[in-house]
């Protein structure tokens, strides 16, 4: 029973509220159809309040003053949030630190921090400074000059390319690429001259990359992701780019170059970004948008071109009726020429 | 002459029938332009029926009952199949394991089947299970707990993490990503809070996973490719996913969370599918479309947002003529004012 | 000073004429507002000339007979192109190269030139022939029997399938996979069976490949990028295409199987191109468009399905006003009725 914790604990731990048995043990975390007596689950959406009476878990998580069925209950602001910071405590295990483990290649002048672990097949290149607490997986290669803060994780092949410099407590899903050049060119006459991309990619804290997403280092100085900012799988993030704070970046979406993103700011899938644009704070942008030009802050767009998002759901109503449109017009066009000449011969 | 097969032998294979001389003798396969007297060649598109007259081709793969325009024939139902089936047949060699190479990194508990090759590079972490005839490519990171069915064949550099389970005769091509962390946050007023993403990836047996295609392991239970699907490249499945048996997921596609996709089901290339959906069995999906709710089985579709693909056809024929449409619309104006005004006098 | 050169010896080495004085030294590049009295500039866009007047640099590239404000100037035809030419100069040092370097794993009857650098964890299959100069980065996997020609870069991670072809001054950035099985399946009644994929991937001279890009093999034969061509990263080109030179194809487009691209084509990003198609040279097609068809040489096009780009514009300036169009329609349908009714009453 090592292992588990009861209510009080956990409602001191989620600065919640418990109604019913304090001392009741909790093992873990389940759904709420298929959670167990040692088990505590939680109601977010207020939908789903009903299934509350029938779940067999020992204790619910829910909003101050929701039914409580007869269950126990722990009450805090926010069930989701308190879902996941319990789903951390019972299944998340830190890992002990192993070191530079056998296999791993580390170049010259490195410097790392206390308590990591390097796995077999990880490369670090030279100059690199790895903090505290870092987790570098197998595979993964951080190139000369790269600065990592403590406790950021780099999955399996991840790539950081020279001079890098990435926060603390950041996530690197594996087959990221970090700094990648900048997909710049000069014409010459007859095809493209490389225009040497000099800059770097850096990541504030608590920035999480997705797997196989590319972020493009700077042409000249820093392609910049702020504190916070999330980026799901196969993100393109071009060179010169800067991503404020606490955004949400889904899948697929690409960004152009030199393009200034707000705070808060949700992207959803699919969705392009033209270059040389700024995109306001809070804005949220509807998947497989396309962004020309500019976006004002507070605001939610969809569509290629992108229109507020309202106008653009009013739009595609009437798309598939386009069809019937047109041939109403034409019908109603000769009724007005029937019209026309009826009205000349009177 | 040891890798010929005579018409007679290759017929016996593919459960097909000689028209001609069952003792010519093939030594393997080319298009129908291209191919010599030792050659075998296929007619699957009766559109270039009259080419067999002048293919060099020693025998022609067709139909029953095609004009054989006085070639060696063998008769089957599906010449296009029997042609990939002798492309096996002639053309790929199942290479002799290897063992595990030096330079490969295995972990602790591992359980290795017989007849497999780790390749310099790989890594395999502790507690896995690697099924007979196994091919693991250089660079390819399988972490802990991995469970691998027989035959599979993982390429370099591809990633599995954690307690992901894969069938048996799978194969996985370079840079893909099995069982990266989820996308999901619970916004904690300020910014986003990871929630810890506890589940696994499964693929059933004979799935197919393209280059740099992504799949994120389940927030708590099973993300799932069943049996016999194929992935395309840099493809996105998002976490808690179930994609049905014998689908095709082309390139650049993007599934959100907790979609559900049928069997026999084809997602053309950028195609993007909404999240808490269903798509039902032997849908198809044109390209670039949008998804944005559950769409019934057997039926085609296409757009942003998607509508039945006959009904895009004809709406896409309207918008390059929406300006004339708009014009001839103010014109209308125009007469009717005029028509009413003209009635007003009399 | 060792690293500086006059004004004389950089014009020389643009082609270019100095105005002012010839022995200011020069020891670096920086933008217009923030260069020092040793660094040069340039001005390439007319937009910002008036910026010449405030610069502190010791002197501007600049178009001939541009206002030079009294700064030192050298005139050049192309002044963003030799800006490039001047960072590749000051700021680009060709690494002395490092050999085979121990972690570095080297199959059998491998050749490998001169001058170069294998990192460790790079892995080079057996009969591979390497080119002088090139450097091949951690965990990159080049499998048998692949050639590169001279000063190819490979990054880390990348992937170069069995028996690709890579030419000289390629330069393949970390993640991408060269060579991966091309997405080719005979449906056999029940699922998919697997064509083989027996063909390669050649890279002519001077071809850049992005980050996580995938270029798959051909089913028979080739897959083709001839020389000069830059694809950006997460980009996708399917079996058996052929794209010509000095083709600029940009993040995360997809090329579907045995399409044709013409020479100097740009395709803006998340295009997506259908199969079996021919696109002319010169065409330049926009952003997130979707061809389903051929597209003639010298034009632009953009849209879903695409069309002349001016078309499009024009489209899709009257998409938002639909719903009053609709409505507008619905109008006039009462207003002749009325009429109609009105004269029928005459």
């Amino acid at each position: 029973m090592a292992d588990t914790k009861t209510l009080k604990e956990l409602a001191e731990y989620l600065g919640g509220v418990v109604r019913g048995d304090e001392s009741c043990r909790i093992s873990g975390l389940a759904p709420l159809e298929m959670a167990g007596p040692d088990k505590i689950t939680f109601l977010a959406n207020p939908k789903y309040a009903a299934k509350v009476a029938e779940t067999g878990a020992g204790a619910v998580l829910m909003a101050a003053g929701g039914e409580s069925h007869g269950r126990n209950v722990i009450e805090v602001a926010n069930p989701y949030l308190a879902f996941a910071k319990l789903l951390n405590l019972f299944h998340v295990a830190r890992p002990a630190p192993l070191g530079v483990m056998p296999g791993a290649s580390i170049g010259e002048n490195v410097l790392l921090g206390a308590d990591i672990s390097v796995y077999p097949g990880a490369r670090i290149g030279d100059n690199a400074v790895i903090g505290d607490g870092c987790i570098i997986h197998p595979g993964a290669v951080i190139y000369a000059g790269v600065t990592i803060g403590s406790n950021t994780l780099v999955h399996a092949n991840a790539v950081i390319r020279e001079r890098c410099r990435i926060g603390s407590r950041c996530v690197i899903q594996p087959g990221a690429v970090i700094g990648s050049d900048g997909f710049g060119y000069a014409p010459d006459g007859r095809g493209y001259y490389p225009i040497p991309q000099i800059g770097i990619v850096v990541l504030e804290d608590d920035v999480e990359i997705g797997a196989n997403t590319c972020i493009d280092r700077a042409a000249l100085e820093t392609t910049l992701i702020r504190r916070g900012t999330k980026l799901d799988n196969l993100v393109q993030i071009a060179h010169n780019c800067q991503i404020g704070e606490d955004c949400m970046i889904v899948s697929q979406v690409g960004i152009s170059g030199s393009s200034k993103i707000g705070n808060h700011v949700t992207l959803a899938g699919q969705v392009g970004v033209a270059g040389h644009l700024t995109i306001g704070d809070n804005v949220m942008v509807g998947a497989q948008s396309g962004i020309p030009g500019s976006l004002p802050a507070n605001a939610g767009y969809s569509g290629t071109p992108a229109m507020p998002h309202k106008d653009w759901l009013k739009a595609m109503a009437v798309v598939p009726r386009l069809p019937e449109l047109r041939k109403t017009v034409t019908a109603l066009e000769k009724r007005i020429a029937e019209l026309e000449s009826q009205l000349l011969q009177k």
